[in-house]
């Protein structure tokens, strides 16, 4: 992409009205507009990351079998009143609105209900399950604070994937799957290393839930961990009773905040009991179908993933997840000559500053937007027949030949 | 994709309360579910098909040098008031809702406010323009009636695309270039020698605007056209006056109905000017930015291609859009391995109909979900060492070899 043809630009100021790292530097640096607290536009550089984002969690999920649909917003209270979750006391955050020909209806803050009483048609044996079926979908929630950047949406965007079993067994052998399919995504996006599975509160139909969390200092939620951080525990289930449950009554435990980056959790028969999904066994007898949910944050995780690696210079993106792998700059006649030959059948792995500005603007702007490797081929270099490349995260810079920039890059 | 593995199940019946042969149809197929009138969800095979749709316009956008963005749902009335269209005398399809911190939102049914109150603060000056910026997005209209499946949602998938220009004739240029983009696009669509550029109102700021109508005997619209159909004309600019202005008072023409699937508008100044978006020119003057807008209804293209081209077994896809290319069927045992040996590293093209069911069954499903071309290897054909091909739309059967299929399929 043309840097010169965008409509992109960067900030040299933090917009007043943004008390958040993530959302300050997104910005800054063009990724994010804000249309009002929680509610933000994903500018071109923001929707790149979006869809990394994306097809990284796709890839994970396609693996274990899942499939892909895309269901509605605008929600038909029917199926949330048989849960008891229609109503403003049970779920403080609805966005509700009124239909032109009559009737209530709300915006989705999360899809349990209505994937329920959709499979109510296409679940009737045994031989039609286990059945995983995902979404990427914009989540609608009334928080009554938005004050989080991209951290906290009132509008954001959620995987939101839903498992359909015989049996609680069954349930146990996929959630286990998806343990380990979350593994390697946390992994992927760059934050496998600080982001931690955790133990949080199961409700009322299973003892534990468990959370993801990214050890962040802005986080909202609260851990606690062992000193090799096998146990980590939200401090909603941080007491006696739950350490016993653990073995870990003697352990030395330490708090940090932390990021809520996803959740799994055992449903059970929590929505298909009141909603009526059954399924007839290999004894055509009806049994209750069981159920598990499993969230990610598609949209905060761009955000602690900005939160967590900016530095005083900008944003730093782990490669998997940037906009662009390369940032290059041409200086001088020669070098900026070559620089379009290095651009051309690169376009959509290289951000291309061909603007008229200075090399210093460039290398800035390079910085803010942290793009993970900048190339400059400068008249300098070419009389070396060189580029010089510098590492975002690292900042060490060094030369390579042209022709092994033209075959590695 | 292996049917065995989705959770998509054929009807043979239409649903009782879908009247629209598009939303049967689809129904039936396992391509989409029922939400509430207007309200669809997408299933895996119709998630594909609109993920085939946006690519086609994607590509052909982004080849004019169109950004893609992703703008929000949620609408601070603020940018409305300004354009005199918050109010419901005035847009009577709004979704209004409230935030618990207080205030009104809209959900938006369109983008115009908001993306030029975005603008504000990228454009400032003749060197940012032009800017040409798109996003795919679910829009919300609520519509007092909504009866024709997914041709007329009151939540459903758009592609708007906003021009932004120094003056009309910059406008003009790229309106022009348009024009040439979206015929590509009906072209790839499928949909090319039925949809026509059609003369429509342009408001107070145009005479005219540009719908793009498809050729549709259950289209809500009307449009009136020539013998060689060079011109064409929305019911609602066909009278004297415009014919005389387009030089055609002497022709004959027939009305027929047809479905809106794109329309183009030169906005010029109508909301920067209300807005503020300004920029300054050479002369170091502020000058209003001229405007233009375009948009395709994502959904409503799939609803149109769906019923257009159905016959009375079913759906049939264009190869461009279908979710698969290949609808593969295997037939005893030795079929039923060679089968399994085609579909190895196809999975993304290859439907393949595993499951345990009569082959009659196959075929009438395979005919039913339209995919473009079926492939049966039976122990019959294998003996001639060959594959059965079935066109869909002709319905043309013939033989090839194995060693063909696997070369060339």
């Amino acid at each position: 992409m043309r840097l010169s043809k965008t409509f992109i630009k960067t900030l040299r100021e933090a917009p007043k009205d943004e008390v958040a790292k993530n959302g300050a530097l997104l910005t800054r640096a063009g990724y994010i507009n804000k249309e009002m607290a929680g509610v933000y536009d994903y500018l071109p550089l923001g929707l790149r990351v979006i869809e990394n984002i994306k097809t990284i969690i796709r890839e994970e999920l396609n693996k274990i079998g899942c499939e892909e649909v895309l269901l509605s917003s605008l929600q038909n209270p029917e199926p949330w009143e048989k849960s008891g979750r229609f109503s403003d006391q049970e779920v403080d955050i609805w966005f509700k609105t009124e239909l032109s020909s009559g009737g209530e209806l709300g915006l989705a803050p999360t899809h349990e209900e209505p994937i329920t009483e959709m499979m109510k048609k296409y679940i009737s044996s045994y031989k039609d399950l286990p059945l995983y079926v995902y979404q990427f979908q914009t989540k609608f929630r009334n928080e009554l604070r938005a004050k989080s950047g991209i951290l906290r949406g009132r509008e954001f965007l959620m995987k939101d994937l839903y498992s359909f079993h015989t049996s609680e067994e069954d349930l146990d052998a996929f959630y286990a799957e998806v343990e380990k399919a979350y593994s390697r995504i946390y992994e992927r996006l760059g934050i496998g290393d600080c982001t931690y599975e955790t133990f949080a509160s199961g409700g009322i139909f299973a003892k534990y839930s468990h959370e993801y969390q990214t050890i962040l200092p802005v986080g909202e939620d609260k851990v606690f961990y062992n000193t090799d951080k096998s146990i980590v525990l939200n401090e909603e289930v941080y007491n006696d009773e739950v350490l016993a449950d653990l073995g870990a009554e003697n352990e030395k435990f330490e708090s940090t905040n932390a990021a809520e980056v996803g959740n799994i959790f055992k449903l059970k028969i929590k929505y298909s009991e009141p909603l009526g999904l059954k399924f007839i066994d290999e004894n055509n007898k009806p049994q209750t179908v069981y159920m598990g949910c499993y969230g990610i944050g598609v949209s905060r995780v761009m955000g602690v993933i900005a939160e967590k690696f900016a530095d005083d210079k900008g944003l730093v993106w782990p490669e998997t997840v940037a906009p662009f792998k390369y940032y290059l700059v041409g200086i001088g006649d020669k070098g900026t000559e070559e620089a379009e030959k290095f651009y051309t059948g690169r376009e959509e792995e290289v951000l291309f500053d061909d603007r008229n500005k200075r090399p210093g603007e460039k290398f800035a702007d390079s910085e803010l937007m942290g793009i993970p490797l900048r190339i400059v081929i400068s008249d300098k270099t070419m009389d070396e027949n060189a580029a010089e490349i510098t590492d975002r995260k690292t900042g060490k810079t060094w030369r390579v030949d042209l022709s092994e920039l033209f075959e590695k890059f």
